[in-house]
């Protein structure tokens, strides 16, 4: 280690102290010292720097790593590129790995891994070397993987572990101990066990803490909890999401569509989910996709300018509106000057209606029960600050341009497009949502269209009737 | 149960079934049913509607319920209010039942409850009312509750339970199995124990999978890892909420200033914060607040109104850059027909780049190892964007009003503003980082400040110096 930073917690290993900042990143030297040694063509360095750090440091450290070196800085630790850097790395950063790899060392990592892990490697490979990996796993292994891969791309199935712990009914507490004492073969990776009945369906769920602190002569049947919430192998893994918070599991049952326990989902891999698709709305609402900046940036672009030609046709909607009063405008000037106050501040409140909706639906607060009442909350909200606005901006209007119909005009203008933009805010979202589309994709340009053009049309439209520009 | 709807999983018991829909949400009829019962005075009736639920479910039934009935139907169904339903409660809604009920009912739910939980209702309150609460607490609660207390609000002391499991260093598995079965008062509550030395301090932690599966004779210190996360009592909670995602906690000891172990975080507490925590960026960067569909609305005008002058105020600066071009603009009105297209767009483009890096860095992937990649990456999606979207509208101007300079100038302009946009989406969310200023809050003012104003300024300036408006 070359830094002599002071430790900022005590409490830490030594090893992590110099490696990671407070706020438990890798420090910027510390990347670098790293890739200097793989530039120098020192791996021994390199593996020496490496080596003490937690695999979920491992896999930052190749996020951090320019595109173009992650190949060198992967043959220079080979032998610390373990499953467990694999499972914890961004997708993209890992694809690019993956290309660097041949099959049979790739088999070797998905074989050490759990189902669900292996499959999150396998599924984004090309179908040939898909079938390359599978044919250099052993058969049960592959069988498995196989399977999860034949459930839909983020449904339960792909992201269920099928090593799971299951008795049967009958068995005591002491018949679970020693089944687990005997089995070494057995994964160690679990938090509660199912209990199921001879068609292998699932009939309760057992905290291990409740075995452990029952006498082994208990029936496990006693010990356990016949209310359980069971995932569909087919469920939705935003759904699977929601589940887990709202009862707050730690693990859950995964069964078929003829209710056979088949796998096992654990919080660990939904507490990635539940952040992925919380920060994935605002990224939507944004238009800009998935937003992983690990994404090759063609993709990116691709993205993104897709999202501004359909803003550009509002847009060029919207100033077609502020063509019609082409006369006006040509005759008091200060029109054009006021308008996109108007428009801009609809939008904000737009927005800002838009973000807690999206918000809500997304986290089953907003239901059909409360949907009215969140319709007359909005708008109360939009004419109070409607009101605010309007007065502001009127009295502004007034004391600098020393116009009262033009003051005037404006305010009212003003309340106008915030009360469109409040219900535009709730009402798009909400449609949406009933249709089936998500709304935090597409309602931004729908609420945004709706201020800009309210905006442009009830400010002019005021002026004209009120003859400010003849 | 009134309705008799199809049961939509057949894996579910039957109580859940005509309640909830297929998305587990409760449904508006069953919402309905429950209220209709309150209203008319059946207390019977409502309380055996709402007897089958699970705790997260009557929670939500409340938050569903109209603010002003939520009382009457407290009052309905007290015997089923009981410490879980309070646990999974929205904060707001809370409060709102906390008004409803005397200190002493609080009191006794408090009670039940874990530390963690206990807390987060009692924080809330007045402190008339904490005092009155705390005082029917029996002693040891009580204690735990006050230092709970001392502790910052949303730091890990706060979210912390001090109910755990913690055993000698030189304990044998069956020394634990023992202590377990045997102490009746201990916590059921807990996937891992922890290992202390003489002096309180964690040396390691121990999976019960792991202990489940060694034999009686083997010492304890051979089971656990020594490997752990401690928590730093005072660590903020989002941080927490990091650190469980980064390396897959189930639980975590917390410790004090002097290492001692003083409580643990169970990764049930940390989902809920992940997801609020990502959702809040979306909100902040709109200028939403907390967006609660459940704040008093009060609160959630004031937080709107605030975010919407200061927008107000960047809004009337752009509309005097646009000021300086009136001259031009009366001479040549489709210039204030098209300058919205450009200052949209910027403005468009811009809270894209905005909403990937605010993630970024609230996800810790953008650090200083990568911020000069990040910005290179953004300028040139920037670039790209900015010359297909300058290319279009320079075509289309000139296709529809046949003045090749008003299309060279629009399509500069467009340029421009996108390159604006570009840099300033991740520069502004980067030095904000780096002052200790919360990037989602204050970002996108700037941002949309920057766009609006250098679309105006090129557009307008450009045309003016090509002499389109003389």
């Amino acid at each position: 280690m070359s830094e002599t930073e002071l430790p900022l917690q005590d409490d830490d290993t030594e090893a992590d102290v110099a490696q990671l900042d407070e706020d438990d990143r890798l420090k910027p030297e510390f990347v670098r010292a790293v890739l200097d040694a793989v530039y120098a063509g020192d791996a021994e360095g390199a593996r020496a720097l490496v080596e003490p750090l937690h695999p979920a440091d491992i896999a930052d450290l190749f996020e951090l790593t320019p595109h173009e070196d992650r190949a060198d800085l992967a043959k220079a630790i080979t032998d610390l590129l373990d499953a467990d850097v694999f499972a914890e790395m961004n997708d993209y950063v890992r694809e690019d790995l993956i290309d660097a790899l041949e099959p049979h060392e790739i088999a070797d990592i998905a074989a050490e891994l759990d189902t669900d892990d292996a499959v999150a490697i396998i599924e984004d490979m090309d179908v040939e070397d898909q079938r390359e990996v599978l044919r250099a796993l052993d058969p049960d292994d592959r069988a498995a993987i196989e399977e999860a891969l034949s459930y839909p791309e983020e449904s339960a199935g792909r992201l269920m572990q099928r090593e799971l712990i299951a008795v049967p009914e009958h068995w005591s507490v002491g018949d679970t101990l020693d089944y687990l004492r005997l089995h070494e073969e057995l994964t160690t990776d679990f938090w509660e066990i199912y209990v199921v009945d001879p068609g292998h369906k699932p009939v309760g769920t057992c905290k291990l803490s409740w075995i452990l602190r029952t006498p082994r002569n208990i029936a496990i049947s006693d010990v356990m909890q016949r209310e359980q919430t069971l995932i569909p192998v087919d469920m939705d893994q935003e759904e699977v999401a929601l589940r887990f918070q709202k009862y707050a599991l730690i693990s859950a049952a995964v069964v078929d569509l003829s209710g056979r326990l088949v796998g096992m989902i654990t919080v660990d891999d939904v507490v990635h989910i539940i952040q992925q698709e919380a920060g994935e709305d605002i990224l939507r609402l944004s238009g800009a996709g998935e937003g992983d900046i690990n994404e090759p940036i063609l993709l990116t672009v691709r993205t993104r300018i897709t999202w501004l030609v359909v803003n550009l046709g509002t847009a060029i909607l919207a100033a077609s509106v502020v063509g019609l009063f082409q006369g006006e405008i040509g005759r008091f000037a200060l029109l054009a000057v006021l308008m996109p106050i108007v428009s801009g501040m609809g939008g904000n409140a737009g927005t800002q209606t838009l973000a807690v909706v999206v918000r809500a639906l997304a986290t089953n607060q907003l239901t059909e029960s409360n949907t009215i009442r969140m319709i007359v909350r909005e708008f109360r909200i939009a004419a109070a600050n409607g009101a605010m606005l309007g007065v502001l901006i009127g009295c502004g209007t007034w004391l600098i341009f020393g116009n009262p119909a033009l003051a005037l005009v404006i305010a009212l203008a003003m309340i106008i497009n915030n009360l469109v933009a409040g219900l535009a805010g709730v009402l798009v979202p909400v449609t949406l949502d009933r249709l089936d589309v998500d709304p935090a994709v597409s309602s931004a340009v729908f609420v945004t269209t709706m201020t800009d053009v309210m905006g442009f049309f009830s400010f002019l439209g005021l002026a004209t009737l009120w003859g400010l520009g003849s």
